[in-house]
């Protein structure tokens, strides 16, 4: 299968690097810096966003707020490929889809993985393995494309789940969102003590360093969804409170 | 400096294993199969505690409910010996040493290290490194017994800093009761989803997996302390929330 990578950052970087044993992997980053270290790296970049098409499929793992854009760009050209977005949310791109192209091939991806780094200088090909790789059909998806996809999950070592973009976000808003916001709480109360703290602490804090940008799209982003599981946490703070006696 | 250890779980078995080298240390645990074990790692253990003293310094680093039974044993018989527990809460430990003989010297301590192994077998000699060592003041501490419980921190790598009970104690909701009891309310409240979590959800709930005692002591036995440092991470949740737009 050929597959495109636009956006060799950490999670597309990985992909490229896990992709590229059974693969025939063409990469392309908007930073010429990035396409440097990526072709150091040994991989096959390609100097322009048009040229990774033809292919299979085509991975848009661009930072969020490129991601429709980029599929705005490809959709019209990309005839038969399948285009993958890897984002952390998947309404947006659900809603892009409905307006694109009728024959375009458009599935909402996002592998449940993650580190501490960022960039390709942090990319690593066993990122994804044995975690979960959520795949959303859309308005321009065909079984045909799910497969596809699917085969791309299960090829970096990853296992595909298929949801709904409500029943992701709605996921996300409980497994990211909260987190993240109850990290930047105990990041921010704990702050006069923080100097005298354990790994305990430190682990349950991680999520405050969320870059800046990501850290938007998955409060702000999501906000009806993260405040409804703000809600259910505070429900089960407020019972952990209770049990304190 | 000749070093007893009573307890020879996480912290007492990496205590041992990291002073050894550089001091006199004689161990004891209340368990057999624990005296064997450290026997076999090549310390020096007795079988029973009272031959713990003669010593400088005595660490006592049982289960926290067995820690001012300890002390009250070891107190009238300890001479010079200096008694330094290492629990997670120290204003019990101060009201002990206010109750103890006249002549015993009793300090309170907290190695700021941890992991999620427990017991003897995830003993670590360099556990403490670089680590914060709060050693709490009694009325039953003087200068001498604040230096051997320091110079014991920095044996074991770690960097002793000197607060009151009450301090400490509100540092620690903060630090450990708070964090315990967010993991906890998001563990449940994520209990549908987790299947799908990525390493982000799973740092954030590591703390629910905490030892049900231990958990107890950091919730329910600080719990004054627990609830005002709740409200101060509720108000912080309330900020963050409120930032979502």
């Amino acid at each position: 299968m050929r597959v495109g990578l636009v956006g060799l950052g950490l999670v597309g970087g990985s992909l490229a690097l896990a992709l590229r044993a059974t693969h025939d992997v063409v990469a392309y980053d908007s930073d010429a810096g990035v396409r440097s270290s990526a072709r150091s790296a040994g991989l096959a970049v390609v100097d322009a966003l048009a040229v990774v098409i033809p292919a299979d499929v085509v991975v848009v793992a661009t930072p969020f707020s490129a991601i429709v854009p980029t599929l705005r760009d490809l959709a019209p050209r990309a005839g038969a490929t399948v285009l993958l977005d890897v984002g952390s949310l998947k309404r947006p791109i659900a809603a892009y889809a409905e307006t694109a192209p009728a024959e375009a091939r458009i599935v909402g991806g996002h592998p449940m993985a993650g580190t501490t780094g960022a960039g390709f200088a942090s990319a690593d090909p066993t990122l994804f393995r044995g975690r979960p790789f959520l795949l959303v059909p859309t308005a321009r998806s065909d079984q045909q494309a799910m497969d596809v996809a699917s085969a791309l999950a299960r090829a970096a070592g990853a296992e595909p789940t298929v949801c709904s973009a409500e029943a992701h976000d709605r996921a996300i808003a409980t497994l990211s969102g909260v987190p993240l916001a109850v990290a930047l709480a105990l990041s921010r109360s704990g702050e006069d003590v923080a100097r005298l703290a354990g790994p305990g602490f430190r682990d349950a804090t991680r999520l405050a360093a969320t870059p800046r940008d990501l850290a938007d799209v998955l409060l702000r982003g999501n906000r009806d969804e993260v405040k409804a599981a703000l809600r259910r946490f505070r429900d089960a703070l407020d019972e952990v409170e209770r049990d304190l006696g």
